[in-house]
């Protein structure tokens, strides 16, 4: 059994998403109209990942609310809505990107739309605090966007600050999943950055047919990841590349670089760090699966 | 005395006022970044309009939370600047719009960061009744911005159909500025509507001057507003010029088409319908004043 089979096998973990994703379509189709139309066809092929960490972040035996699996997943959702916007990414899950097939005015209302019905969903359980965790992880993942475009084409972008982009970007949302259902927020972030870390790496490395996304776009878009920035350091064609020069042969040579496997290190030592936090009667068994396939995945 | 200036003399509300600039200020630099950069840059020059709303919707003797006043003028700023990055509005309160300063991408990234903020602030009074009305009025507002998409260019809009945007990307939010204080729901979704009529009549007429918006926006980007639809339908020039042709001459024979008076009556019946919402020991003269300060302005 793989990593992330043995994550998803928890007794009952079934049954909740299959209710998180009828209600996401419920709360998407809402308001009709565009938005929620829009919308619909962005709820497709997510990994579901979030309200996955959500139930297994709950004690044993407690079921955590619908809503924080769905707020937490439309949150999510909104953010790749404006992300590939800004990205201009074509593909999302394998499919046209909101903003290629509806435009860009209906990508950013959609994604508005999203982050509404996320706290409106959330507000449904009378959770006030759940919803000082939400905001405070929606307002990281903009602080989060900001930040790259301050870090774009920039190769001395340090280390230091590429985590702290991850963080925000992903690490925050994790955590957040985990405090609405009373786990460990510490897991969470150190499970969110190995993530994305990982996510860096395929992205440099991935085959679109298997990520849904296309290859190299970090590069092209001047994104400072680890393997780039890893890379950068010690090949002045990645470097350059990263800076906005040509990118001719560029990504063969961060794959030579050796910081792809370094990289990796990384993601397996914020993986490490995630079970080191895990503490309380949660599914730890599960938990612990999940850090090892946050790393290890072509997806 | 003018109508502004007498809701303005409610007594308390100076103070309020003064409270909410001082938190608005304070919670935008919260998370400090980019996006609070960009977001601090943006609050400058608005008219505070629904907090001034909150506290005249309250009870006389009965001041409301500062994070209502706070919450509903960040959604309102975020829902500014994703429309002006959508409609491509050079300019906001007579200064430079956040896209055009810091590019499209911290556009976004800012107005979801607003979005969160005022989600996050509204959620410290404990009041999550509070939450679910914001969260219903941040979704009426995306989903106008969709209905705005699908109506663009289209000089075949029903009346019916401009009001329901109207209601969408105004009304719900004085509706809930109204709600959040306990005051007449009915009252402010009525005076959004009236608001918003006079200002599509204002873009028609308007000097940027006074208003610190470019006139003409509307008929130039295919937004059918009542005075547009109106002259439309009896003059093909008008419609023309709606529907993505020629624009030349066009404004001027709106004005002539006497479409700018009619629609200034359709705002001033809204008005009244506010009016007759008016219920309950609030500030009724206050309100009252408002709804007439609401369809006679130059800005």
């Amino acid at each position: 059994m793989t990593a992330l089979a043995t994550a998803r096998a928890a007794q009952g973990l079934d049954a909740y998403l299959d209710e998180v994703e009828a209600r996401l379509e419920v709360a998407v189709a809402r308001y009709p109209g565009l938005a929620a139309r829009a919308g619909s066809d962005a709820l497709g092929g997510g990994k579901r990942l979030r309200p996955l960490l959500v139930f297994l972040a709950a004690p044993v035996g407690v079921v955590p609310p619908v809503e924080a699996g769905v707020a937490v997943e439309l949150v999510h959702m909104a953010t790749l809505l404006h992300d590939d916007l800004i990205d201009r990414a074509a593909l999302r899950h394998g499919r046209p990107a909101v903003w290629s097939v509806h435009g860009d005015d209906v990508a950013v209302a959609t994604g508005d739309y999203l982050f509404a019905r996320a706290f409106g969903e959330l507000a449904d359980t009378g959770d006030v605090r759940g919803v000082e965790i939400l905001a405070e992880a929606a307002v990281s993942l903009s602080r989060g966007e900001a930040l790259q475009n301050r870090q774009t084409h920039d190769p001395d972008t340090t280390v230091e600050s590429y985590i702290e982009r991850c963080g925000l970007k992903t690490g925050k949302l994790f955590e957040a999943a985990c405090r609405l259902a009373g786990g460990s927020g510490p897991f969470g972030l150190a499970l969110g950055i190995a993530y994305q870390i990982a996510d860096d790496v395929l992205d440099c490395t991935g085959d679109a047919a298997d990520t849904g996304k296309v290859p190299g776009t970090d590069l092209r878009e001047g994104t400072p990841t680890l393997p780039l920035l890893l890379a950068a350091s010690v090949d002045p064609v990645v470097r350059d590349a990263l800076a906005g020069g040509s990118l001719e042969g560029a990504l063969v040579r961060v794959a030579a670089s050796g910081a792809l496997e370094e990289s990796r290190a990384a993601a397996r030592d914020y993986a490490a760090s995630a079970r080191a936090a895990l503490n309380g009667a949660l599914w730890r068994d599960e938990l612990e699966a999940l850090t090892f396939a946050a790393v290890d995945r072509t997806r």
